[in-house]
Formats: structure tokens, C-alpha cells, sequence
């Protein structure tokens, strides 16, 4: 086996989930997985822990299943939800044989399915929980690479000294978290500005997701004025929305446009009210994340770019006991910040052109 | 997909689980079985159950573990044990990419892990389960047949007209529940005589086991009087027994020998008390398995054969409330009846050369 898959298994269960003995592990992971899989299951076992493989959600196996049941027949199962309250640990291995294997379920399937597994999902996140992603061919190609190029882009991203870069990354966390306003001009076609006072920046070096490589807040949701080009493509249920654009005035979307398929984006938007509020800016700090993957866990860690969801906040960026934007959607859009771009906080400038300002290059 | 596997599927969901709408079932299956998984979510799904797939117990996965783990660490999984309890439907579907992939896992780990997994065992064999297997090359190779061979072996033996062979084999529980003393004569080399006295006869129809096409009782432990040698070879723990031979007296083992691997006979019969004891009478009747391909699911309901298991009793067989031999193993091993061979009930000769008496061909 590729040493390389040892180390990603290690790097899962002693820095995003760190197993200890007794643990009730949960491997999910599909059959293109395989060999991390198998890893993560000796790494397991080295440490005492108790691994369970069962297949990953969105698997040929499982959609095989969606093609044929009768949604109205869907319910939360029982034993799922019942492994799912007994687990410690859930590692969510992500890897493809063909990124469409879903394709074909039906829409309203697939929203009744969502909904049934609603209660699982939630025991899910109450567990230690980190979701990875193996590289398989299908995802290599989904990408754009060659199995052997995406291999060693997949295992560098994820093979970080990721005490240094979440050193790294406390500088910037520290400095959203002093600021009040945020402001991101890029070219002529970006220029918005957003309040984060009260919000706490979260600082994500490799736990719930492997790879790790971002900071992010929540705006505060009525702050948001200003309009916002994304150059990075959108991908929604296998769409590719090209060269989307919001513009909002008092945190509300007024006016949007995109280059292909601006009707998915309108359906995002139409979603409910809170999609058409913003419920997260993060900044993307992984620079071993170089290239656009088509693959959002990857695209929103990339160095020199910004991301802004619209919908839903995390509830762990807001203050005690605050509710923040809500909506069934959190859907992430992506500016690229390497030319002719700056992230100001309070006026001041912070990172122009993807350097920050605690960085050597940087220019005032 | 070949349709035979979806046949195979409908055969395990309908036929020997009969899966119902909000089912919880879970379909414990191999990489190698990853075609009949599939098959089998799809026929859950129409059949309005909700599948969950996970790991064989015997793959590359829980052998990395198993290698890797401090048995002394070895403990009950709490999440395994609370997905058997909340199962209703539990399929093990049984393939291998090498039949040898546990042959490297220590002895006093594999006890050890299957003493902390016992609970969840008997949580299993609570619910409705079945166990059969996929046609992978590994198992056609371990077979010596070409995979498209075994193939047709496989879904020959598993796609049988089950209600036909159920009332074909009624007739011989309803001798052997009727029937006192049993004698098994085959050449010069067996002659052994047992009661089965208020013994229950089961008829094993494709529930439990898919193929099933076996009748089974339980003798009466200390009434086992003569000898016997097994001329089909033992596989135990992946070691070959050749021409294992066993004689009784008073019900227990008093004399043994075997032309190969003697020593694991030994072993095997110095287990416990229970384990110089017969356990188990079977009787092969699936004709569509006509060849032994050393796998015990399929050896055992060979026609015109007998089998005799050392070892632990199937409560089910025994009158209500008693315990019958009790042993940590059961052990079958296998006699050929097909020639100069005989099955006598209570003196009256019930089956010749394979033949019974309630069939064409058959001689007094």
C-alpha cells in the first residue's frame, strides 16, 4: 500500500479525531475508499479503538436504494440513529467511482431521504466527526488531474504540519476577531463590506474537515452592502453556475446575475428567505490547495481566496445563545484573491493580493 | 448487473428474510460482494425496508484491525451491539478476495475478539437473518472451478424452487421425527448408530442459510455407538483434514484418526467435553449442489450426503427447556453416501446410495 494512505489514516485519527482506547469508531466510506479504509481501521486498532466500516451516504449502494423506494415510505431507520447516539468517532471518508452516481434519484426523493436522515445527521455532529477525502480516479477526473497528480495534490493538502499552519491561521483568527468591519474589494467588480462585531472566527486546522486550511465567521446578517463577482465556478447538485453576482443592500440580496445557469442560482436564492442573506465569510489560508478542484471541501481551503455562503450560520461563530441567519441552504461561493484585490478590517488592510499583512511581500 | 444477482436478491429479501415496509435491515457484506450489495439495497428499497450497508466481519478491513489491535484491549463495541439491537433484518452476504485474509490474524486475538463479540451475535441471531454468498473469483478459485462455473454453481443451488424442496424434504423430517434409532452404514469403513428420540427434525429451506437444502436434528449425546470416516475433507481454520475417522461408545469420541492433519482433529476433539460428543445429524438434500467445493454453507447440503458435527447442539432441534451438548465449537464433517451406502430409521432402511425411499429409483 502507498505510505501515503498510512499517513492520511494517522493524520485522521490522531489529529482531526484523536481515537483513545475504548472508542466506538464509525468508518464511513465507499468501496472506491477502499484502501484508506483498511488503514484507518489498523491505525484504529493500534489505538485501542473499536472501528465499525459501514457504507458512506452517497454511494452507488445507496442510491441504487434511492432509485427504488417510495419516498413517501421514508422514515428515519433505527438503526442507524441507534449507531449513530453509540459512536465516538465518525470519519467520513469521502471518494467517488463516478461523481454522478446520484444523478438519476429523483429531487424529491432525495429531499425526503435528507429530511428522514435529519436526526441521524444531527448524532452525527455530536460525535467527534471529520470529513476526508481519498483520491480516486473518478475524483481525480472530476478535477480536472490524472489519479497520480491528484493523489499527491489530495496528500499534501491534507499532510500538513497542521500545528504550524493553525499558528498560522491564529493571526488572521485574531484579527477578525478584534475587528468590527470587514471590507473586500477585488478589481472593479467586488467591493463589499460587513460587520462581524460579536461574532467569533473559527479557526480550522484539520479537525472536522481533512483537508483543514480556513478561518470563517458569520456577518452580522443585516450588515452586508455592496456588490460581489465570484470568478471561481459554482457547483450546485451538479451544476456549474459561471461568474455569479450578488449585490445586497442592508444584508439582503437586490440583485444577482451569473454567466451560465443564473437560474440555479435564482433557485438557491428563492430557497427561503435566509438564502438570501450571507451566513459565513471565511478565507482560505491551505497554499498547498493551489488549484480549483470543482470539490468545495478543497476549493474553500485554497490560499488567496475568499468565500461567502449564502443561508445558514454556524452556530459556533455565533454569540452564546444567538440564533444567526437560518435556511435549509448554506451554499458557498468563491472570489479569488491573488491580483489586484485587498481585505480591510477597520480600514486597515490586512491582506492585499493573497498576502497578509503578517506575512513577508506584504505591501501596505 | 447479470440478472442472476438480482434473482439472488430478491431470493434473500423475499424468500428467506420476507423484508417489510420500515424494515431496519442491515446488509453486513465484503467489497467483493459489492454487485449483490447493490442488488440487494435496490430490492430493500422497493420493498419499502431501509438498508444499511457495513463490513463483513471476515475482510481485509477487519483482518488490518484485527493484526494491528492489543486483544487484552478487546471489548464488547457498543455501537455494534446497538445496530444489532435495533436490526429487524440482518444479511450477511459472504465473499472474499482471498479466502486466506484472516490466515495472519493471531489465535488469542481472533478468540479474544470473538468472545467481545458475542453480545452482538446472539443480538443477531435475534433478528431475522440469513446467511449466503456472493460467487466472487477468490471463492471460485478456493472451489478449483473457473469463476463463470461457480457462478452457475452458486445461483443454481441458491435460485432452487424452495417451496418444492421444503415439501421434499418434509418427508424426510417427518421420518426422522417419527423415527427413534438412526444407523448410517457406508462401505466397511462407517457404521454408527444414534437415538434422536424426542429430537425436533428442522428443515432448513433457504431461511437461515442460502442455499439451505438440509434436514438436522440433534442425537442423544450419550447414544452415539460405532464408527465413522469421513471421506470428505474437514477444512478447520484453514487447515485440510483428510479421511478423519471417529469412533464412539457410549456417545462419546474413543478412538480417532485422519489420514492428513490428524493433530488438528486432535485439537478440535480436546476443545471441552462437548467436543467428543455428537452435536448435530444432518442430512444433505439440495441435488443441485453436486459437488464438494470446501465451504461448509454449501458441502453440508450436498445431496447424498450425511454430516455429523462434533460440538455444540442447535437449541431448536431439543425438547423445550433442555440443553443438549454443549461445546465452544461445532465442528461438521462430511460422509458420502452415494455408493454402497445406506441411512436405516427404527431397522427400516430410509435412503440407498443416496436415494430415498420416497423417490423414483429407489431399492428396498
Amino acid at each position: 500500500m502507498d505510505p501515503r494512505i498510512r499517513e492520511h489514516a494517522e493524520t485522521v485519527v490522531d489529529h482531526s479525531t484523536e481515537v483513545e482506547p475504548g472508542d466506538n469508531v464509525v468508518i464511513s466510506a465507499p468501496p472506491a475508499a477502499e484502501d484508506l479504509t483498511l488503514a484507518l481501521s489498523e491505525v484504529v486498532g493500534e489505538r485501542g479503538g473499536f472501528p465499525l466500516h459501514v457504507s458512506y451516504r452517497k454511494d452507488a449502494t445507496r442510491a441504487a436504494f434511492l432509485r427504488a423506494v417510495d419516498p413517501d415510505g421514508l422514515d428515519t431507520p433505527d438503526h442507524e440513529l441507534a449507531l449513530a447516539e453509540a459512536a465516538d468517532v465518525w470519519i467520513h471518508a469521502r471518494a467517488h467511482d463516478n461523481v454522478a452516481e446520484m444523478s438519476d434519484v429523483p429531487g424529491e426523493t432525495m429531499s425526503a431521504f435528507q429530511k428522514a436522515h435529519l436526526p441521524i445527521r444531527e448524532e452525527i455532529l455530536d460525535t467527534t466527526w471529520v470529513l476526508t477525502q481519498f483520491p480516486a480516479p473518478a475524483d481525480a477526473q472530476n478535477a480536472e488531474m490524472s489519479t497520480e497528480e491528484y493523489e499527491e495534490f489530495v496528500w499534501s493538502a491534507v499532510g500538513k504540519d497542521w500545528e504550524a499552519q493553525k499558528e498560522h491561521q491564529q493571526r488572521m483568527v485574531d484579527i477578525l476577531d478584534a475587528g468590527e468591519e470587514v471590507r473586500i474589494v477585488s478589481g472593479d467588480t467586488t467591493d463589499l463590506t460587513m460587520s462581524v462585531e460579536g461574532m467569533t472566527t473559527i479557526n480550522d486546522h484539520g479537525k472536522n474537515n481533512l483537508p483543514g486550511g480556513e478561518v470563517f465567521t458569520a456577518p452580522v446578517a443585516d450588515s452586508v452592502e455592496g456588490e460581489v463577482l465570484f470568478d471561481k465556478p459554482l457547483i450546485h447538485q451538479g451544476h456549474e453556475v459561471e461568474d455569479a453576482y450578488l449585490r445586497f443592500e442592508g444584508g439582503e440580496v437586490v440583485d444577482h446575475a451569473a454567466s451560465k445557469n443564473e437560474e440555479v442560482l435564482a433557485s438557491v436564492l428563492d430557497t427561503d428567505e435566509g438564502a438570501r442573506r450571507l451566513g459565513e465569510l471565511g478565507i482560505g489560508m491551505n497554499r498547498d490547495i493551489d488549484r480549483f478542484t470543482y470539490n468545495m471541501l478543497f476549493d474553500e481551503k485554497m490560499g488567496d481566496t475568499v468565500h461567502l455562503a449564502v443561508g445558514r450560520a454556524y452556530d459556533e461563530c455565533l454569540p452564546e445563545g444567538e440564533t444567526g441567519n437560518e435556511s435549509a441552504v448554506h451554499v458557498d461561493m468563491i472570489v479569488d484573491m491573488a491580483e489586484d484585490s485587498y481585505i480591510a478590517v477597520d480600514g486597515e488592510i490586512v491582506q492585499r493580493n493573497g498576502t497578509f499583512r503578517f506575512e513577508d511581500g506584504f505591501e501596505e
